[in-house]
């Protein structure tokens, strides 16, 4: 079967075959905390860093809705890695968020062919990357403190402010180059292999003519380009959701393979799998996660659909939409999947909590990226449409 | 624009017209408990009593996803009359369901060219009616304790147990006969217009050539049969849902226009709407219904799409699956709806428990049905399939 | 025994007497909504309306301590008549809060020996009574949204502000004057038996010399007039508790003598008793309701050391750190009673919600009441002193 | 100050001059994993190692509900630390529990004036230690997966059943003797310094005389043996409290000198001490924990009372009612603790998930040990109580 004869069914077969190398020492790599090039390896191999690419130059041609499951399958087995597939089909996507057709057709080609990939420098909260022009060229300078993906990636996407203005110019270079320095300084409680650390740009050059979206040094800027935050907000969704899964995944197993029944207090049991409470807590806990991800997928086909149509058809209406709707499934997601990341302990026993089985890494993974923006704010937004019917001012976050 | 022509949306929209007027003295009639016959033309006039029988007849011809849809619209106005439609639904199908070509055939054009409404009195836990054989006809004795639709329904679907067997027998009669005394003694804290209460059947005879799905008096089963559960189950989770819209829906609109800001103890603001407790509060429900809305439907479609195909189709596993599903759309929708039932009130003020203003009946409803069968033998259902991988074993519940 | 005899165990058995009898008919009289002219009387025979009363004129003599655990009782049995009792006993300590020490003496002496009822019409948010001078004395006029007691009053406690300044003047009035018009429209949804209408004052004049605290027309603040609105939301929690007391254990009492057990899906349990998810329900619900009980005894026995101590002892930092804590117990009892009001029809099953048993009254009334004042402002006090270390500035609510 | 004018507060001031001294690097000995040798020795030097200890030997001669308050706050710095405290305390009274009057005399003598820290290993799930007779001796052999305090302790408490017999004995030996082995093999997500793993017993004798409550190699039973199970229950429930105590000061910390209002959304902050998720976050959080230890302190008061009564008093009423009330406490502590683990890191942002400030220990910890025995049937047993009026058998863990 050839690339361009998979379906999305078999594509999601890929993930998942990707997804069940991944799980066999995850335990084990999430401790070491090394840099996953041997991860990222098995992703270009599948095939899934180009499942987005032009079928033309050997990509897969799929749908958003169809990377959304993806990044959820590999994140089911490795949060990190699901996290750093999805961050990669956002910056991959960026041409066609904001560059110019010529522009989009080059870094597809370019990232397609070579099977590339993406990194990113991009903290909006900070403006901490300075650019300035000399002469037909771009000079990026500055420190961002999270850069996802870093040393794994061929390519990384730049994000600063034009010195004297407020423009800010995305850039797509090579991350090999003298001029980036990843610090290695990522060490956080969850997402341990996400190579999130800090990064020093110093003098990184990029002709004006890759300025994404540029046209003779002006932005023109269209409601399409703010479809990365909503984009974006969905990838986390879809890793958090897939941990979610992850987790329940592997404490259903641990229940059935090693959970011992409870010798007091109420009817003999021969099998944890006849108790009450665990039988009682894994169908709340199932039929929560069937929920958030039903709202889920509701989202990613939306959005698939308007990421996929022309750019000049979006309406801030229909963007607008999106972004309170996957401000919903967000929430959901999180909160049900903490509540699964906490409870599978109660469902599998004392001994459980033994660190070689690393069912404690579920919650870590989600307790921290969750923390990207205040979930408390993504529930405002849903209030202010409820209650107001206002639609969310695009922002670096909304 | 005919009855056939009409799209799903155009139904749905049909329904949200009737909702429309239902809510107009929803509270009032709510309080005053009279037999619903003005709602019940209401339905009837709007074509949706017929909405899934053969356009051949004049019927709608639609889909039960829509039947679903249609249900949640009404109940958002009117939980009771939600609640009369959806079973409504199932009674028309329960030729379906057990019955033999000839009989289903015979029925639906019966109902659909009469516009005539279902009754039904099955409560499967009690055995309290018996069927006796007298030559070529049955007759049906006993008691039921509750009966919904009753006075307000043209057709009552009779159950009981043959006599010496445990063979159970369904069979449709007309309501309107002196056998079928309707006690009126339906007097809950919710769904108060629902004609719950209990039914004496005395000396009702129908040919035993009615006797649906039986041939030479032998019942021959089809798994189909068995979908009587699941399709009811998600009837009543779909008229919850649509009480749970209703409630939330309700709350939005009273603290627009009602609730004053709070002066003291934060910032100040101009409007109720600007309160950060309330636009977190609301965002924090809304998100969760759509979550519930999300599963709900997706258990819509799938079974919608088992119950127009050939009977003889369905397997045991599809039908096990469904039933899980279900009974995980179940449980979100009771948990949502409660909360919002419950927290509305806090996100709208002291004086929204004015009673004129009945913004507790959404509680009152989902919490009064909601208790139908115990939701936790529903969270077990799923958690012995997420677990062991057990389907539920078809019974009168599950 | 006599009265001063008797020690706080025995007034709170005394107050179990009262509440066995006013449960007798509790379902009832919640619907018939009438005036609670013979459960004040009740009360009043218990001697439970002298119990804060001087001795020395036949009161109680006993603490606020005593005064909260009665106010609970009294609520478990029914929350209106709770309400009316906690009421009370604050407007009959108004004048300790506030007065001088000659207008204690004669408030109680008054009160005490005549076994009064006390009635107020305290709505500070809306500014609707005006008070001017005539002479040597005060005249107040307006309409109040919400008067508690009324009707079932012997005295009635008015507050207004004098005409010309933002003075607030309490005194207290006999409440069958001309005067005095209560409108008889409180229909809320719960706490139905409160009598807390709107009232209409004319022209009721006071001494200049009955205007509590008030020497030669000017009040000397202490801190300790401030201690109302604690000393008064605990008179809430406690009934509030008493409410979520009585809802449990209906629940409770229908479980062991009404509930079947569920003949499908688990183990066959040949009573409901025995039913795991009834055994986990209620012991969920029972160890938090203990635990919010804990906290409110605690804050109780903490005011109540205050209330009883030299008025001028009393610190803002004490009085601050006493309206947390009692914050703080409101918002556990509020969100406990809530679940267990909504959570005991899920363990006592279908026929449960039969409007004969009434046990949603529980709901019902904490629901009301509970909105007094929002309790995101009582978790916002909790968070300002947690994470600020800020008590909350005195104000009618906080 | 001589230790025996302390006053129990005293005592909770030095375990706090301890906790600060843990606080310092206790997310770096988390990680480490090293024996706490130095962390015990600072417990001896406060003098809390024989805190429970005759003051004629030099002990603290306190109170239980001084040792449980001694425990909570010295787990509120380090969790470990709190529960071998805690442990050690149930040990030094394992003598009280089970032994003669002249037992307990040597014991308490031979602890306190020594100076000696306890270790156990007692696990009653498995019958994993043997006990033989060899003339005067009784000589224990076998392995014991889980043995808290060994390397740290200088006695260790053997529970082996006697070869023949279903006879539990109870012996205190020396933790330094060649016939214990300890294995080092506690590797666990939480509570990682408790050496708690498992210990290999190879002959290790003691006199016949030495085992604990036997006289003529006969125990004689009282009711107050199987004080045992409720006191090392509310022992779990203090240092759970304290643990979720550290937490919620470890959050408010964070968000004090470290965390950034968030830039969007809404109303603009200067700091995030004013943000409205945030005080309304940690205000539900403060409330919550409040009322967990309420009803914590009032178990702890409870079974403090009747450890130190008379033995024979004890009767089962009493000892089956604290039992209840010590598993609804555990229940709240545990159910708060984890929601507060949890969502601190809301209200602190994402860089707090920096593997640096350790917030998530408090969740790990908790999380661990609260696996012990299953709470479900902590709930199970408060409902049979709450349901049944029944009080639970005491067994090893009820």
């Amino acid at each position: 079967m050839t690339t361009t004869e998979k379906t999305a069914a078999d594509w999601i077969a890929a993930a998942q075959d990707v997804a069940a190398k991944l799980a066999v020492d995850a335990v084990e790599r999430d401790r070491r905390n090394a840099t996953p090039y041997e991860e990222v390896r098995l992703l270009k191999e599948a095939g899934l860093v180009t499942l987005l690419g032009p079928p033309e130059h050997g990509g897969g041609g799929q749908t958003w809705e169809t990377a959304y499951r993806v990044t959820r399958e590999i994140a089911r087995a490795d949060g990190s890695i699901g996290q750093l597939l999805g961050y990669h089909y956002l910056w991959a996507w960026a041409a066609r968020l904001v560059a110019t057709d010529e522009q989009i057709a080059a870094v597809e080609e370019l990232y397609t062919r070579n099977n590339f990939f993406f990194g990113g420098a991009v903290n909006p909260r900070d403006s901490d990357l300075t650019v300035t022009e000399d002469g037909d060229e771009l000079v990026y300078n500055g420190h961002k403190s999270f850069s996802t993906g870093s040393r794994v990636s061929d390519l990384t996407v730049l994000e600063g402010v034009l010195d004297g203005t407020g423009d800010h110019i995305f850039a797509i270079v090579p991350s090999g180059q003298e001029g980036i320095v990843f610090h290695d300084d990522w060490d956080n409680i969850g997402q341990r292999l996400t190579e999130s650390g800090s990064v020093t740009i110093t003098d990184v050059r990029v002709p004006w003519a890759s300025a994404a979206g540029y046209v003779d040094r002006k932005f023109r800027p269209l409601t399409y380009n703010t479809l990365n935050v909503p984009a974006i907000q969905l990838v986390f969704t879809n890793f958090y959701l897939g941990i979610a899964q992850g987790a329940l995944a592997a404490g259903l197993e641990y229940t059935r393979d090693r959970t011992r029944p409870w010798p007091y207090g109420g009817d003999d049991k021969e099998s944890a799998t006849e108790e009450w409470y665990i039988l009682d807590g894994y169908g709340d806990l199932q039929a929560k996660l069937w929920a958030a991800e039903a709202l889920t997928d509701k989202a990613g086909a939306a959005i698939s659909r308007v990421l996929h149509a022309p750019r000049a058809d979006l309406t801030p209406e229909v963007r607008g939409e999106l972004a309170v709707l996957i401000a919903a499934a967000k929430q959901r997601v999180i909160e049900t999947g903490l509540e699964i990341g906490t409870k599978i302990f109660e469902l599998t026993g004392a001994r459980a909590s033994a660190s070689k089985h690393g069912l404690d890494r579920f919650w870590r993974n989600l307790r921290t990226h969750s923390l990207h923006d205040p979930v408390a704010y993504k529930r405002r937004e849903v209030g202010v449409y409820a209650l107001r019917g206002e639609l969310p001012e695009p922002t670096w976050y909304t």
